[in-house]
């Protein structure tokens, strides 16, 4: 096997837009749905596509409720997505190896 | 525009594949085709397909030659590779920002 294997990548994380979306929940407690979609620039339907995968994959879990009689979705990483994540970044970091700019 | 905007990321080098065999070409002058194979852990078909995607996107250039009769084609970066891989790096940084592991 070689140094680097591009399959040692979490094909679920790295997609362009799941980066995105994980990498936005790294940096809050929860997020709606509209917030999302503002942070990472994607439409409606790409962004439910994205998210339901993260879902499916037990990275992500979702609450829904109403406010004012409007439903609402909060989106957050689970423990298993924030380990999954470190884990991409540290086999990212490796693949880059000495490329990473200081 | 969002700060986690997932479209500035370059779709061309993102891919598993495509941003490991431009890091093992990072990192030598040039690189035959079994030496791709090996490093990057793929298979002949889908390892042609990914280098040929690099070259039309002017990253990578091939040499093709003969030894000992035999056909032998030699990869390297462009400098248009080299510096859109250093573009890619910078803005990979950003949106990952704090999350990289020290």
């Amino acid at each position: 096997m070689g140094d680097f294997d591009y399959q040692k990548l979490d094909d679920v994380i790295h997609s362009r837009m799941r980066l995105a979306i994980m990498s936005v929940l790294m940096t809050v407690t929860e997020a709606d749905f509209n917030f999302l979609k503002k942070q990472v620039n994607a439409t409606d339907g790409n962004l439910s596509i994205s998210l339901k995968k993260l879902e499916e994959s037990g990275y992500v879990s979702v609450t829904k409720s109403f406010i004012d009689r409007k439903p609402s979705s909060k989106y957050q990483l689970t423990p298993e997505g924030r380990t999954a994540f470190s884990v991409y970044l540290g086999q990212l970091e490796k693949l880059l190896g000495k490329q990473t700019p200081d």
